[in-house]
Formats: C-alpha cells, structure tokens, sequence
C-alpha cells in the first residue's frame, strides 16, 4: 500500500494551482474531468504521490457539498492498493463502514472506492487500483 | 520533494490505532512523544510514508485546540525537503505566509515548520528535512 494522492477540496483550480505552483512549481501537472464525481482536478506530481486539487463544476457535486460545509482544505486522502475488491472485502469482514460496497471509475484511470471517515476518525479515506494492475 | 506524512488529530492513540490498524496493518509502529508540540504520536508506515496520529498529552497543546474547534480529521500534510531554510526563504520570497521563520525540532530527527493555511486553500503544510541529510 502506498499513499496515492492527497485531495484538497478547492473553489477554483485557477486561484488554487497559482498558490500551490509556488509550492510544487508548473511542470508535468495533469488536469482532468471526472464526470461521475462532477469535480475538475489539476494533480501536482510530488514523490511518486500526486496533490490533487479538486474543484467542483456542478452545484450537486459532493466537492461543492464540501466546500459550503467545511469551506477549503484537505478532503481525503488516497491508498494505492494492488487488489481493492479483495481489500475492500477485508475491511468490511473488520468492521469498517463502506461508502462504496463497489468500487468506481476515478480519474488517472483508476478503480476507486471510499470508506466512511467514522472508521478512520474523520478522515475520508479512499482506496484506489490502476485498472491496469 | 516527496510526501514525509500525513498528520492525524485524534483524541486518544489507543482508540485510533486500533482502526487504523485494520487498515495498515500493526508491524513496524512508531511511538513517539513530541515535548515541544505536547503530543504523541503513533506512525504508521505506508509505502515511503508515514500516516502518523497524533493526540494531545496537555490542554495547551495545538493539537488540543484543533480538536476542540475542528473535531477529529486530517491536521496537517508534511513534505519532506533537502534545504528546509533555503525553501522557507524561496516560498517567503513568493509572498508565501510562513508560521515558522525558522525551523524546530519535530518527530522522527527531522526540523520542521509549518506554512499558513492561508497561503494553500486551507490546508496547513508542514516542510521538514532530515537533520543527518
């Protein structure tokens, strides 16, 4: 298991990625549309992990949810797993609260599932599998 | 840079670990009592990175006051660095609003310091860099 990404909930990916290009700096970032989750994301590659900030672009999006509730800052965080259904079977026979039973379709071409932050004391926690794995 | 961990608010180790054991598994713990921040930490080792929790051992501790307003959640992301003084002067440059000018001493042997959430869309960005590097 290894950290994949780290998701910041943001109002503009404009706004957002100027502060983190001080950061970071502008080279190899990756911009995409998830559709299924209504967010546009801008990643900035750190290590061999990714900062994602994602940005909502529909009023239903769980991202604008978010933002009007908690206003802008870490959303969740992701583990890159080499087999998530069996991973995800292994945590609900533990307990753990499941947000998506199945995993879905993510961005970076990957199989994602979230569990619920109850289980991981309030943070929203994803697994995620590249589909070519 | 790289990811160097992902820093927790809980309430108390015991109850923490516990689920988040179910996750990550429990080889290769790492218990840590920080004076200077009034915490203890519990890390967790996930690829090249730490998951590390993080409770308060006195009222006056950060971490106390994070918990008392926020709740239990995601505190801060850590971003490990070689020159921690000369990327607090680039970022300072940049107009970059720094919480340490100058770094301390964190868990793990490693100087620390903290950036202003304001400068990164709410999320609280702690640089650090190995003291034997």
């Amino acid at each position: 298991m290894k950290v994949s990404h780290i998701g910041i909930a943001v109002r503009t990916l404009e706004e957002a990625g100027v502060n983190y290009a001080a950061l970071f700096g502008d080279e190899n970032l990756h911009r995409e549309t998830v559709e299924e989750q209504g967010v546009d994301v801008l990643s900035f590659p750190v290590g061999d992990a990714l900062v994602e900030l994602t940005a909502p672009n529909r009023d239903d999006s769980p991202i604008a949810k978010f933002l009007a509730k908690r206003g802008e800052g870490i959303h969740h965080i992701a583990f890159e797993v080499e087999d998530i259904r069996g991973e995800l079977e292994r945590l609900r026979e533990a307990g753990v609260r499941l947000i998506n039973e199945e995993p879905r379709e993510g961005a970076h071409d990957m199989l994602i599932a979230f569990v619920h932050p109850a289980s991981f004391n309030g943070v929203l926690v994803e697994l995620c599998q590249r589909k070519d794995s």
